[in-house]
């Protein structure tokens, strides 16, 4: 059980709203391949790959808010290599989100 | 018909490839819509978003490519406002992509 | 000389404003500095990072502009391989800013 | 002095490599007017400066990280509102970073 490896509960209050958003997500990457399939114009299809884009962007820094939130404080608050881990870990996460 | 409208052919060749890495893409958004679902690590699901985000970027540098390989250049070579209009256009949505 | 080299006089129109931003971003490299010296708090630093990498981008972007105006519409208005190298170059850019 | 208000310390000791990092970006500011005073070729420029926007954001990636590592938890270990407080803060600069 994940909650037991990671201790985390951090999104669980928030879980029904990033499903919605990952739902609206599937939904713009369905609408993309429509696109294509009909041969829209190139700069519409590009305009639409911006606005899913950001929406990814979005939930990623919900979650990764709510990761520091949670589960680095936690971590923080019992100190230790624990702690160093998870700031470790978040660190590598925020950089590949900053170049991706 | 959107051809007649645009005189946009680009991306037709590659469509079947545009089309499957769509859909991956879209299964990439049911597997974080899982990965909510199952209260999977927030980490790795940021991993996930980080390579969704990657692929979605591909797609549209692609198609950026093409686009101005064929409606861009077949605009130039015919010049005047026409040719001036799709360089705006063109430049409007890199600036969307770099900032989303 | 390069303008013989590469045909490009795209951006003399607006040197002295681009002359112009880059100084205002090295004035920024340098209050960067002096924010580190003085120890200034971290997030504060971050805040200007973040202002000095919009403004680079934002010179990028008209840059690229200007480069497709001028270079791209040219080269396509001859046609041939100069051409096609001179989009696949362009290409390239947009990438390496995208991904940076 | 900024110390006794944020309680940061955390970047002193790389201090003198955060330093040389921001003169080398400064340097490259400096470069950039070079290359637009001699009218260099606009891909080149633009080269430069996705290498130069490279170097900013690995800046402040290690930032942040000594950020998360001293000042978040130290705020963590401690709790109540300025632990919120921090979090909020950084969650912000992240966002900003992400979206620049």
């Amino acid at each position: 059980m994940s909650e037991s490896e990671h201790g985390h509960v951090g999104y669980i209050a928030g879980k029904d709203d990033y499903l919605k958003r990952l739902r609206r997500i599937e939904g713009q990457a369905r609408g993309l391949q429509k696109m294509v399939e009909d041969e829209k114009y190139c700069i519409d299809i590009l305009t639409q790959i911006s606005a899913m884009t950001s929406a990814l962007q979005s939930v990623a820094l919900g979650l990764l808010d709510e990761h520091l939130t949670h589960c680095v404080v936690q971590a923080a608050a019992i100190g230790g290599p624990e702690s160093d881990h998870k700031i470790k870990e978040a660190s590598s996460a925020i950089a590949r989100l900053v170049r991706s």
